[in-house]
C-alpha cells in the first residue's frame, strides 16, 4: 500500500513529506494506522545529525497512537480495530531480560531495531523508486501507517484520545516511571528535578502522585516555573541566581534533627553531564538516589569523586521510565482517563503532517512542551 | 595514666614507640585496654602523608579489640570487663542518619572525629611534654589503652580471640557487609571482585555466604588466586593476560537464554578509579549493581558514559560495609565463632608493638594479608 510520511532523507535536512510504499505485516507483525504522534527531542537529535548512530533515509517518530488495521501470521494478542501505542522498548516476555523481572530493557529485537530494520532484517518502507527507508526506534510514527512487531505494541482502551495518549508512548511514561519504577520514591520524600521541559514536568507529576513533601524544580529559565507549579513543584531554583546550586538545595532541605541536608531523590532531565553530577551531589548523604533520564551528547561522560558514592549516594539511570510497555502503558492510559495524571496542558501545539518541520522550530524556540501531529 | 603507643609524629615518618599520657574517660566515654590491632592500608594512607586530611601528631590504628577498663559518667551500655571492638563508624541511634534506617553513616560525632578530636573538641592523649596527640578515626588502636565514646564501641562475646576479631573492626565487616547490606546479593547470582587483597577476600567469602553461583576474582597478580579460591572464588581473570577485562567477564557470564552477559554484582576493592569503571561496565545491562569499596587517591574521579546507567546499571558505594557497628559487629563475631566466616588464614603475621613499622613494610611488599599487633 501507499501512505504519507515525513521522511528524513539526510542528516541535518528538514523532513520531506512524501508518498511512500509500505509492505504489509509479515509473521508476528502488525499494520497500524497512526492517528497522532508527538515530536520529541530524540527525533530531533537524530534528524539534526547529532546522533552518531542515526541512519538515513528513515521515517522518524516514536510517540504515537493509532489503530490496528491488519495483523500478520501468528499474531494472537491484537486484532484489527484495537487501539495501540507503539513501544520503542518492546516487551517480548520471553527473553532473559523480560524474564528477569528486574528490567524493562527487552532484548528480543534490539539488534535489528538499532539498525533501523524489522526483526527479519529488512524494511517495510520504500521510496516510490524502490529505495528502502529505515525504521526508527522500531516505531516510525511520522507516517500515516506503519508496521511494527506485535511485541512492540501496547493495546489500550478505545475511549482515550489519540492526540493525548500518544505522549504516553514516551515522555509521560519516562518521567512518571522514573519516579515510580526506577527510584521507587516513598511518601514524604524530598526531591529535586533538573530541567523543567516535558520530561521534567512528568517527573514532577510523578513525585506528586508519590506523595513527596518537597518537589524542587531547577531550570535556567524562570518562565518554566509557572507550569511546573501546576504539576506539583513546591520550590524553584534558578542556577543563574544562586551561588551554588548543590549547596542551595542542601540548605533548603535541612530540617529538624537533620542538619546534613540533601534531597532523598534527584532526577536529571537535561542530558547535560555537569547537571547530572549536580543532581547526584545534592542528594542526601547516606541514602540519596539520583536518576539520569536525559540523553547526553555522544561521547559525553559523567564523573564525580567516588567519595560521593562511598558515603551512600546511589547513581542510577532509566530508559522509558523502567516501564514494561505492554503491561504498564495501558495502566498509564487508565490513569490519564481517571484524571490521576495530566497530559492536556503539555500538548501545546497541534500540527498537520505538512507542518512537522515547524514543530521542530517550536521545539528549538522553547515555545512548545509537546507539539503533536494529527493525521 | 601512662600507656605505650606507636605515634605518628609527622607525615611520611616511621611511627615512634613511646610512653604517652592518657586522660581518663569523660562523660559518655570509655577507657579500653587494646589487646590486638590490625594494620590497615588506611592507616598507611595517613602515615605516608598521602591523605590530604591527615593530622599529626596522631595515634593511628582503627582495627582493634580489647576490654573495657573504666566508664565515664552516664555510660550505661558498657561496664569494666566487657569485651569490645572499636568502631570508626559509630552508631548513636539518635541522629537523623541512624534513625533513617537507610544508612550506617551516623553523624553524631562526625565533625570532631574528622578533626582528630573527642566529641568535646579535645584530645585524651598527650606527649609527656604536654603536647596534645590527635585521635585517629575516633579509635587510635595503636596504643595499649585508648579512650572512645560509648557509641563507638561494639560489645562482643567474651570467648572470641582478640587477635582475630580485631579484623572485624574493619576489613571483614567492610567486605562481607558490602555484599549483604549494600549490594543485597541473592542466591544464584554472579559476581566479580576486583582486587584480591584483604577486602577482596572478605567480599568473596560474603558472596559464598550469599550463595553466588559464579564468583570471579580479578587481580594483576596470579599468586593471589590460590588464597581467593579457598575463600570461594570460582573463576580468576588476570587483566594483564586478557585483551579486555570487561569483555572477558561479559563473555564468561553468557549462559543459556542470556547472551548479553555481565555479572549481577561487581565490587571494586582496589581504590583505582579506572578499575571502578571496569567494575561498573562488566555488570549486566538492565540490573547490574556495582559497589565501590576501595578508597581512591585524593582528587581522583570516577567516570563513565551515562548510557551505562540509563541501560540499567546501578553505581553504589559502601563504607564499613553498610554495617551498623553496635548492632551488626557482635553478629559478625558470632558468625566467626560459629565457623560461618573465616578470619584465621587472613591473619598472616603477628607482631609486637615495637615491630609495627615492619608491619607496614610487609604490607608494601604484598607479603601480608593482615599483620596484627598484639599487646
Ligand atoms: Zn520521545
Ligand atoms: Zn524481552
Ligand atoms: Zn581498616
Ligand atoms: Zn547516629
Amino acid at each position: 500500500m501507499r501512505t504519507k510520511a515525513a521522511v528524513a532523507l539526510e542528516a541535518g535536512k528538514p523532513l520531506e513529506i512524501m508518498e511512500v510504499e509500505l509492505e504489509g505485516p509479515k509473521a508476528g507483525e502488525v499494520l497500524v494506522e497512526i492517528k497522532a504522534t508527538g515530536l520529541c527531542h530524540t527525533d530531533e537529535f537524530t534528524r539534526s545529525g547529532d546522533d552518531p548512530e542515526g541512519i538515513f533515509p528513515a521515517i522518524l517518530g516514536h510517540e504515537g497512537a493509532g489503530v490496528v488495521m491488519e495483523v500478520g501470521e501468528g499474531v494472537t494478542t491484537l486484532k484489527p480495530g484495537d487501539h495501540v501505542i507503539p513501544l520503542y522498548t518492546p516487551e517480548c516476555r520471553e527473553c532473559a531480560s523480560c524474564l528477569s523481572g528486574k528490567t524493562n530493557l527487552c532484548t528480543a529485537i534490539r539488534n535489528t531495531q538499532g539498525q533501523g530494520l524489522m526483526p527479519d532484517g529488512t524494511t517495510r518502507f520504500k521510496m516510490l523508486d524502490g529505495t528502502p527507508i529505515h525504521h526508527y526506534m522500531g516505531c516510525s510514527t511520522f507516517a500515516n501507517h506503519t508496521v511494527m512487531p506485535e511485541i512492540a505494541l501496547a493495546k489500550v482502551r478505545d475511549d482515550a484520545p489519540f492526540d493525548k495518549i500518544c505522549y504516553i508512548g514516551c515522555g509521560v511514561t519516562t518521567g512518571i516511571g522514573a519516579v515510580i519504577n526506577t527510584a521507587g520514591v516513598e511518601i514524604g520524600s524530598t526531591a529535586a528535578v533538573f530541567g523543567l521541559g516535558g520530561i521534567g514536568l512528568n517527573v514532577i507529576q510523578g513525585l506528586r502522585m508519590a506523595g513527596c513533601d518537597m518537589i524542587i524544580g531547577v531550570d535556567l529559565n524562570d518562565d518554566k516555573a509557572e507550569m511546573a507549579k501546576k504539576f506539583g513543584m513546591t520550590h524553584f531554583v534558578n542556577p543563574t541566581k544562586v551561588e551554588n546550586t548543590v549547596q542551595e538545595i542542601v540548605n533548603m532541605t535541612k530540617k529538624g534533627n537533620d542538619q546534613i541536608g540533601g534531597v532523598d531523590y534527584s532526577f536529571d532531565a537535561t542530558g547535560n553531564v555537569k547537571v547530572m553530577r549536580d543532581a547526584l551531589e545534592c542528594s542526601h548523604r547516606g541514602w540519596g538516589c539520583s536518576v539520569i533520564i536525559g540523553v547526553a551528547p555522544a561521547g559525553a561522560e559523567i564523573s564525580t569523586r567516588p567519595f560521593q558514592l562511598v558515603t551512600g549516594r546511589v547513581w542510577k539511570g532509566t530508559a522509558f521510565g523502567g516501564a514494561k510497555g505492554r503491561t504498564d502503558v495501558p495502566k498509564f492510559v487508565d490513569w490519564y482517563m481517571d484524571g490521576k495524571i495530566e497530559i492536556d496542558p503539555m500538548i501545546t501545539h497541534k500540527l498537520k503532517l505538512e507542518e512537522i518541520n515547524h514543530g521542530f522550530e517550536l521545539m528549538h524556540e522553547g515555545k512548545s512542551i509537546r507539539a503533536v501531529v494529527e493525521f
